[in-house]
C-alpha cells in the first residue's frame, strides 16, 4: 500500500475550519503563529456552518453522510462485507470560548484525511470505515460534556438529555436563554427521538480516536506518539453557597456570613486534597479544578450573598476520586457550621474510567512501528468522547504532542509534521482493523 | 419655640418622590408595605422630574433655589446676618437600580421639612439655613460616588470630572453611552465650569446630614437616634491575577499556576487581616470585602488563567487601613513567588475618613435630649456626601434606624415615627446652630 497523506490539504482544511469562529481574528503578536482563537459553540450559526462544510468535504471524497437526532455526523466509506461491524474514528469540532484550533478538529479532519488517503492509495476496506463528528464534546452550552457520545454509548437518558437547558446568554451567538436541548436541536434541523441515537451492539467492532495530547509529556520526553491505555474518570459538580449579603460598609465583620469567603475555602480545599492524593500515591493521576465562579450581587460595595461555582475532578482510579469527594464533603460540612452558610452540591456527571482494548493497542503499536515512529503507552487525563464509545465498542486513542501541553487556549499548537504522522498511523491502523 | 413637624406632609412627599422611579410599581407581596422599588439615576428624565418637583416645593415654602454647574441644588432660607456662614443640611435623591425609597431622600425632604417647620413656628434664623440636594451620591452612572460633594469639597479635579464617561447602556432611561459628564450635565441644563463648584471657605459654618443608618445597630439595641462621630475612610482596589491556563484534565497539579487559587488566598487574607485589626483594636471599625470576582476563561474544564476582583476596605482610622493594605501587599508578594502568578493592584479610590466637629455633636446631643430621644454616638461605615463636606466645613451626621439594617433594596424601611423624630431633632439642631 503506497499510503500518501496529503498534509497540505489537511492543514488547509484545519485552517479553514479555524476561521469558522465567533472570536475576532487573532492579532496577538505574542502568540506564536500559526494560531487562531476559536469559539464554536454547538448549534450556533458558526457550528452549523462548520457542519455543512464538513459534509461537503466528505461527499466530495465519495463518502456517505448521515446525521442522528442529536446531530452526530457519520462520514461512511462502505466496506466490502456489510455483515461485519464497522471500524470507527473521529472526534469533535466544537470549541469552548476563546480556545485553540486543534482540540478535536485533528481527529475529525485527520479521520477524513486518513479515509481519503487510503482510498487514493487503492485500499479496499472489508469492514466499513467511518469518521464520526460528535455533537457537543464541550459542555459550554448545555452544561454537560460529551453529549453526543453519551447518547451513542447509552449512558445518558434521552428524555433527561432533551430537557437540558441552554445556558448561553441571549446575546451570545444566536442563543435564546431557557430553551431546551430538544428545542435548540430541532431549530438547528436535527429531528427525531434521542432514544434512537444509542448505537446497536456490534455497530463498531473497533474504535480509535486521534487527538492532541492536551498535556506536556510527549513533547517533554521527545516521543512522537502516545497510545492511550486508559481514560481517567471525570466528574463535575456545581456548588451553590448561600450566605447573607449587605452593605460592604455597614455590615460589620462579626455579623458576616460571606458566601465568597466560604467559596475561597472550598477552592483551596479542592487544590489541597488533590495535592495530598498525589503525594500519597507518589503519582500525578489526580487533578481537580474550580473553573467557574459567579458572585451575587457582584458589586464592589456589597457583601457576597451567594456564590455558584463548578468543580472538575479526574482520576484514573475511581475509588480514589470518590475518596477525595468524601473528604471534601466533610470539610464542606465543617465550613457550613463555622461560617453559617448553606452549601449545596449538584452532580453534573460522575463517570467511570475506560480501558482500551488490547487488540487495538496492538494495531496502533504495529502502525507506529511501520512508520518508524517513537511511541509510548499513556493515560489520558482529558475527557474524550472515546470514554463513552467504550460502552458500545472496543476502543483506544492515539495522541500527538502539542506545544507545552497547552490546550483550550488560542496558542494551542501541533506542528504539521506531528499532525501528518498521527494521521498516517491512524490510516494504517484503520486499514489493518478493517481487514482484521 | 412651638416646633411642629408636619409628618403627614413629609411622608406624602417621600411617597410622591418614590413614585418618580424607573422601576415598575412594587407588587411583591413578600415586601412589608409601604415600600417602593426605586431606580433614579442622575440626569435621567426621572431625576430631572424629581429636581423640578423639589424646586417647586422649596419655592412654594418661600425658599430661594440655586443650582451649580454639576446640578447640586441649594434651597436657602436667608438669615438675618448675611455676614455669617450658613448652616447646611441635606443629602441625595438619586438611587441605584432597584433600591429603596429612604436612602438619601429622608435627608433632603427632612431638611426641607425642618426649615418649613421652623419657619411656621416663627423662628427667625441669624445664619442662613440651607438644604442641599447633592448630584450623584451613587456611582451608578459615572463610576464614582459622591460626585457633587467631591466637587464642593474640592477633592475631585474639575477637568477630570468633566471627562468622566457615562456608563449607562444606551437602552437605559435615555442615557447615551460614551458621552462625558460635561455633555450629559449640559444636556440636562447645568452649564458653566466645574471649577466654580468648590465652596469658598466659611460658606458653611456648620453642616449636619440626616440619613437612615443602613446598618442594624440602632434597631437591634432599641436606640432612637445615632450621632455620627466619624465616617470610615473608604478605599477600593481592583486586582488582576495572571496565572497560566490549560485543560483541567491534562494540566497536572505540579505544573499549575492557577489564578483562582491565588485569588482565593487573597480573599481569605483580606478577611483575616480585617478580623486581626478588629481583634487588635478591640473594636469593629475595620470592614473589608471582596465583592466581585471574574474568572477567565470561566469554563468548568479550564484551569483559570486570569482573575479580576475588587476589594472595598473602610476604617475610621486611615493609618490602620493603610497598615492593612501594606500587610496585604506583603502577602500578595509572597503569593506571587509561591504560586508563579502575577498580581497587579489598581486604586479606584482611597479617601480620607472624616471626623465630626465637637460643637455640632453637642448641638445634636442637646436636641436629642430636648426631644427626650434615646441616642448613641456611632461610626458611619457607609459612604456619605458629608465625608467630602468635611473638607470645607465642620460636619456631623444624624442617623435614624432602618428595619434590619437593610438598604439598597426595595424593602428598605424606616417608620413614620422614626422619620419624624429625626426631622424634629434636625430642626432643633439647625435652629441652635443658626443662632450660635
Amino acid at each position: 500500500m503506497d499510503l500518501k497523506i496529503n498534509t497540505e490539504r489537511l492543514l488547509a482544511e484545519l485552517h479553514h475550519l479555524a476561521k469558522l469562529t465567533d472570536c475576532p481574528p487573532t492579532t496577538d503578536a505574542s502568540l506564536p503563529a500559526p494560531t487562531q482563537a476559536v469559539t464554536r459553540i454547538v448549534f450556533t450559526p458558526r457550528d452549523l456552518e462548520a457542519r455543512a462544510w464538513l459534509t461537503g468535504l466528505a461527499q466530495a471524497a465519495g463518502f456517505r453522510v448521515r446525521t442522528d437526532a442529536v446531530g452526530n455526523t457519520f462520514l461512511r466509506w462502505q466496506g466490502s462485507d456489510a455483515s461485519l461491524g464497522a471500524v470507527g474514528t473521529g472526534s469533535h469540532t466544537d470549541a469552548i470560548p476563546h480556545a485553540g484550533m486543534y482540540d478535536g478538529t485533528v481527529g475529525v479532519l485527520g479521520g477524513l484525511e486518513a479515509m481519503r488517503a487510503l482510498k487514493e492509495s487503492g485500499f479496499v476496506p472489508k469492514r466499513s470505515i467511518e469518521t464520526l463528528m460528535f455533537t457537543s464534546e464541550e459542555p459550554t452550552r448545555f452544561g454537560i460534556g460529551c453529549l453526543g457520545s453519551r447518547l451513542l454509548g447509552g449512558v445518558l437518558d434521552p428524555e433527561a438529555a432533551d430537557a437540558l437547558l441552554d445556558r448561553l446568554p441571549e446575546t451570545e451567538a444566536g442563543a435564546v436563554e431557557g430553551l431546551t436541548l430538544k428545542q435548540v436541536r430541532e431549530a438547528a434541523g436535527f429531528h427525531g427521538s434521542l432514544a434512537g441515537v444509542k448505537l446497536p451492539a456490534k455497530y463498531y467492532d473497533a474504535w480509535v480516536e486521534l487527538h492532541i495530547e492536551q498535556g506536556p509529556l510527549l513533547e517533554r520526553d521527545g516521543i512522537e506518539l502516545g497510545i492511550v491505555t486508559n481514560i481517567a474518570a471525570p466528574a463535575s459538580y456545581r456548588y451553590t453557597i448561600e450566605g447573607f449579603g449587605g452593605h460592604a460598609g455597614a455590615l460589620l465583620m462579626p455579623d458576616r456570613r460571606d458566601a465568597l469567603c466560604a467559596a475561597a475555602e472550598i477552592i483551596l480545599a479542592v487544590e489541597r486534597l488533590a495535592l495530598e492524593a498525589n503525594a500519597n500515591s507518589g503519582g500525578v493521576d489526580t487533578v481537580a479544578t474550580v473553573g467557574t465562579v459567579a458572585v451575587h450581587p457582584g458589586a464592589v460595595n456589597s457583601v457576597p450573598s451567594r456564590v455558584t461555582m463548578m468543580l472538575d475532578i479526574r482520576d484514573t482510579d475511581v475509588d480514589r476520586r470518590n475518596g477525595i469527594m468524601e473528604a471534601l464533603r466533610s470539610e464542606i460540612a465543617v465550613l457550613e457550621a463555622k461560617r453559617g452558610v448553606k452549601i449545596s452540591e449538584e452532580t453534573i456527571n460522575a463517570d467511570q474510567p475506560s480501558h482500551s482494548a488490547p487488540a487495538i493497542l496492538e494495531a496502533l503499536t504495529a502502525a507506529c512501528e511501520a512508520e518508524g515512529a517513537t511511541h509510548r503507552r499513556m493515560v489520558s487525563r482529558a475527557y474524550h468522547d472515546s470514554n463513552f464509545m467504550a460502552r458500545v465498542a472496543p476502543i483506544a486513542m492515539l495522541f500527538i504532542p502539542c506545544r507545552a501541553g497547552v490546550s483550550h487556549r488560542p496558542d494551542e499548537y501541533s506542528t504539521p509534521e506531528q499532525i501528518a504522522l498521527g494521521t498516517r498511523v491512524l490510516a494504517r491502523t484503520l486499514a489493518a482493523l478493517s481487514v482484521a
